[in-house]
Order: C-alpha cells, then structure tokens, then sequence
C-alpha cells in the first residue's frame, strides 16, 4: 500500500483502508458469540480471527492476549447484553416484580423463536472463568453488581413511591437474580424454556410475598 | 515385564502390577476435579495425564476420547457429588424444607473452611457442555433430573404425611433447584458465600409460603 501511494501520510492510509476500529469491533462481535455460546476456553485465536476474517498481524495489533479480548467483551457487549435484558425492562417498569415478570417473558418469547437455548452470556462465562482468574472475575463481578444494584434500586423506587414494602431489596435482588440465573442453567440443559417459565411463575410468587409481607 | 517373569501367564502379571481398575479409576477422579474446577475445555489430556502419572498408552486404553472420560466422570462422580450434598440430606430430613436448609447450610459450612468458591460441579459443567454436544446434554440432564425429582418426592411425602401442602412439588423443586444454582453463580464469582447465605433466606421463605398456601 505505502509502494503505491508514497506520497500521502503512512498513518491516515492505513487507517482509511483497513479500518481498525471496525476491524476490532467485528472481532469483539465475533467473540462475544463465540465465548457466550461455546466457551472461552473452547475457541481458540485461530477460530476467532477466521470468523472475523482479519490477519494474524492486524489481531495481535489489537488484542496483545486472548484474555484482553475476552476482558473487552465482558465489560462492553456482556454487560450491554444484561442491561437489554434486564436493567432497561425492570427501570421502565411500573414496578419491580413487573419488570422481572417482563423480562422473563422477553427472553422465553425470544427463546421459543429459536433453535437452541445458547443460556446467558453472564453465567456462561462466570461459571468458566470466574474460579481461576481474578481479572475476569472481578470484569465479571461488576456487571452481577450492576444487575442486582438496578434490581435492588428499582424496589426501594417501588418502596419510596408507596408501591410495595421490600424489607431488604438488596436480598430480594440477588435471590431474582439468582434463581433467574439457574433457571437458565436448567433451560440450557433440557434445550427448553419449561424451567424458565416455572420459575418465572414461582418468582412472581416469591415477589409478591416479599413486598406484602415487609409492608405490613 | 514379561521378559522378566516368562513363566507367569501374561495377562494377569499385568493386571496385577499395572492395576487397571486402580489407574482407570485414578484418572476419573483427576478428572472430576480439573474438569468440575477450571472446566472441560482448559484441561487437556496431557494435564490428565500428568496429573494421574498415567502414561500415554494405558490412558488411551481406556480412555480412547476426553469426551469418554468426561461422560464418566458426570455419570459417576457428577451425580455422586449431587447425591452426597443434596439428595441425601434432603431425603434422611424431617421436611422438604428442613432438608434443603441442611443442604444449604453444610455447603456454606464447607466453603467457609477452604480458600475457594469453586462452585456447583453440575452447574459449571452443564453451562460449559449442555450447549454445544447432545451426549453431555443427556448425561447433565439426568443428574439435573435425580436432584428435581428428589426434593420433588420428599415435598409429596411431606404433603402425604401431613407435614406440608405443597401444591406443586415439581415446580417448587424446580425453583428451590434452579435458586440454589444460581446462588453458586452469584458465589463463585464474589469468592464470597455471602449469596449462598442471602439465597438461603429467601428460599426457606418461600417454601414455608408455598407449603403454606398450598394447604389452606
């Protein structure tokens, strides 16, 4: 490229043609499907770059290590991924329990239109990835931080505005999560949406109780 | 070897030093741990190998594929693990409800007295494997299957004996199931048993409502 056109300015050429920053979006795009649908440690640099369709030079430009990558698509499309599903449904809501309610039934509808039951991207990666290494688990952490937080928020909302009556939101948040979290890990393991929706139905209960009983 | 003793009959020298049973067993073992604590995909079979002090032959014997081993190690060691921490302290106690505070609480005991959360073996290896292979996805799903159906026949004995009412059993074990998964999440990825504990709470909560409600 610079053989052929000498006269122009190395930088702003090889920026205009090859396009780094989309080249690194589409690799990021890439790996965040691969890694939330098959693993981190199941596809390798080789699988990624062939996918993305980028050089071995042009990538380790980018991404120095597999884990910076993987890094970068935790805190970017990981966490963009629970915020779509979860954090925007629940702070749009009436109320808490109805943004839970929505957003398990956004992802079942979504789940029944598919194919497979590919699990959330969140747990997938926690479960591999959050026991041996302390830059993804805390990467990890922040977005169940984020998650709970937004859960937690919007009941003590619900409580201010005289909606319903959480003794402890913080404890209720992280239990929603939690049974959210391993319903999926039922759903992905009977390839169906069944366990989801039994504990969509149980959680809605368990709300219920929670916000009647602490406002007595 | 048999230069050694040319007398003795071949196959039962060998069976007697090498002890096939002993190294066969060795390695499901060295495998239940790297595969239910880093995962399936970041072992390799070299690791394995390694790590049991099996050479590459008498592995290959009787593993011929890290799939094979794998399968072993969910129906063997998997469901024992299940087995030991939920469905038999669930099913020696008074209720249903008792039973899985027990479960709960030995966990929590147990975590508290090691360094680390390594988490839910069924769970990390479920998340790792049920997406992308059909036999792992049976396999997992069987252990899933024994642990639902046994809170599930506990709450109908504690419904036949008077003890409880619960309406559903199967849903209320699907979720007690699916919370206690999804606490593990939640704890593995905060080194912290802190969600173990929260989840606990609640559960114990909703069981004493959904028994409860049942038998008004």
């Amino acid at each position: 490229m610079t053989k052929r056109e000498p006269q122009r300015p190395k930088r702003s050429v090889r920026r205009r043609r090859n396009d780094p920053t989309g080249l690194r979006d589409r690799v990021i795009d890439v790996a965040f499907h691969a890694f939330s649908t098959r693993g981190y440690n199941a596809v390798s640099v080789h699988d990624l770059r062939e996918a993305a369709g980028v050089s071995g030079g042009a990538y380790s430009h980018h991404f120095p290590t597999k884990k910076a990558l993987a890094l970068l698509v935790i805190e970017r499309h990981v966490l963009k991924a629970v915020r779509k599903a979860w954090i925007e449904p629940v702070v749009v809501a009436p109320t808490a329990a109805e943004g839970i309610a929505e957003a398990f039934a956004a992802i079942i509808a979504e789940l029944e239109s598919k194919q497979a039951v590919t699990g959330c991207p969140l747990n997938n990666l926690a479960l591999e990835l959050a026991g041996v290494d302390g830059d993804f688990r805390f990467a990890l952490q922040a977005v169940f931080a984020a998650w709970r937080n937004a859960l937690a928020g919007k009941m003590r909302a619900d409580n201010t505005a005289g909606k319903a009556g959480y003794a402890e939101p913080d404890t209720v948040a992280a239990f929603a999560v939690a049974a959210y979290s391993g319903a999926m890990a039922l759903a992905k393991t009977s390839q169906s949406v069944e366990p989801l929706k039994l504990c969509a139905k149980e959680l809605a209960s368990y709300l219920s109780v929670a916000a009647r009983n602490a406002s007595r």
